[in-house]
């Protein structure tokens, strides 16, 4: 029997880091959050990231606009040299637009590295931010990156130069921003990932997916990490009965993935990874000003 | 009463100009056209493409593909100079992962129009494929051009230099290839346009959006065009009794938007709009092959 873990005590370990590297450069750097949301809660969670920010030395400027005004107001931060960082509050207009907001993002601005722009690298295996300069790092989107880093800091990484090898991983989600980078990165460091969407499975392995005939039932019997992304509540919740007593579960869906159940058996178990995903837009607003600002 | 109108006629006539334009010109564009389905009306449709295209002179060649090996097969295409179209048969995995995949072809090639780079081009009302250069237009996506090519066919266009002014439009699809393009070329063509999509309407102007209240009734009540693109059964299927008897319906879902006692009720209604979509392809592959093989 376990329990559920908060992943802010991880996460803290990070801010930490980032706060003591911005206060020896000396530097504050401005990020713009957009939110076209009118939800209170919503608007409650962005205040709450705005006084994370502010608090280790990031100015954060909470931006509210209609969501038609959205795309100008972008445009606008993407050349304005008075901000360093924009973050969007997803979603504006769901579906494929929201996609073509994230995709106009400056990506020298881009804290959540959600645009084609970096997630490209990563496929492409390029970890250079600029071309022919190894000071400057690529970044990794934020979400896929907290993951990978809870992982470790949970102690699913072994030392060595693949971390992950003989683990075997399922992940419930493949879309563009998520799944799908998160399925190639935990498949570089050395783990079989089984990926489904609503279509089906793919497997990846050193980032390479495959096609393949495995299930639900089969991938998760044999699987040491179980990840979830999936909002929908039609998603047939992730019993106890269905995994190892050992499995690392963690849910990054809005909604739980996983049964209540679940707590009683896996060996580890994570509701929700927000507080590092907010540490690793931090770190990458942090890598975006020492790559396009302090660099210039 | 009226009749549903095949759109192969209307197509005809531009299928002809490219033929006479590429014999004029005494050339032969390739295009490669890459299915990754198994499936029999797909591979049907796809070599009837191929011989429309090489029927008027354009070679086509259809390349059977694994849907994990298009990536690198449109790589390779991107750069080989024998190359000088590239179409793909969607779907291939659903959702992201296809935009993904559309955006990835050289936008040199990209006969649809459909990536990223041509369709921010009407966005942002920049008319030239390459920047200072007059000569080379930029490329339209080719299902809304299709659809404002076959109104203008069917006599909805006055001439003038807002051929669609008083005339009002509801489109149900706002996708990123279709739906909000082509709201945004029927209202810079002067008309009012409802767009809906699964939450909800906006309306645009002078390709502005614009947020509005207006419900699927009151839209269709006042509609001079009707334009759906809903790929799914559970979309109500829209009535005579909704619609105003002068009205044009064009339906360019896979499945009929319509119900079939429109075809008693509306002035004018296209179940399909296929043979003008492809028509437009080949103007396109026409106008890509000019732009960069001829200007080179």
């Amino acid at each position: 029997m376990t329990t559920a873990i908060d992943p802010a005590g991880y996460a803290q370990r990070y801010v930490d880091e980032v706060a003591q590297e911005l206060s020896a450069l000396n530097v504050t750097p401005k990020v713009v959050g957009f939110i076209a949301s009118q939800d209170k809660p919503s608007l409650a969670y962005a205040r709450a990231t705005r006084k994370k920010f502010a608090d280790i030395g990031i100015e954060y400027e909470l931006r509210r606009v209609e969501r038609l005004e959205l795309e100008a107001e972008i445009r606008d931060a993407n050349v304005d040299p008075d901000v360093h960082g924009i973050f969007i509050y997803f979603p504006v207009f769901h579906h494929q637009q929201d996609d073509y907001l994230r995709n106009i993002v400056n990506p020298e601005k881009d804290i959540e590295a959600g645009s084609s722009f970096w997630v490209n690298k990563l496929y492409a295996n390029d970890r250079l931010a600029v071309a022919g300069d190894p000071k400057r790092k690529a970044l990794l989107p934020c979400t896929p990156l907290a993951i990978v880093n809870l992982l470790n800091e949970l102690g699913t990484y072994t030392p060595g130069n693949k971390p992950l090898a003989g683990k075997t991983v399922t992940i419930f989600n493949r879309s563009e921003v998520i799944g799908r980078p998160l399925a190639v990165m935990l498949s570089n460091d050395g783990a079989l990932v089984y990926s489904f969407d609503e279509y089906g499975p793919l497997q990846f392995q050193a980032a390479k997916p495959a096609e393949t005939e495995i299930d639900r039932q089969q991938a998760l019997a044999t699987s040491d990490i179980v990840i979830t992304g999936v909002p929908v509540s039609s998603f047939p919740k992730i019993s106890a009965t269905e995994i190892l007593p050992e499995a690392v579960c963690i849910n990054f869906s809005s909604i739980d993935n996983f049964d209540a159940n679940v707590i009683e058996s896996a060996s580890i178990y994570l509701p929700r990874i927000g507080p590092m995903t907010v540490a690793m837009c931090m770190r990458n607003t942090l890598r975006l000003y020492k790559n396009f600002v302090l660099h210039e």
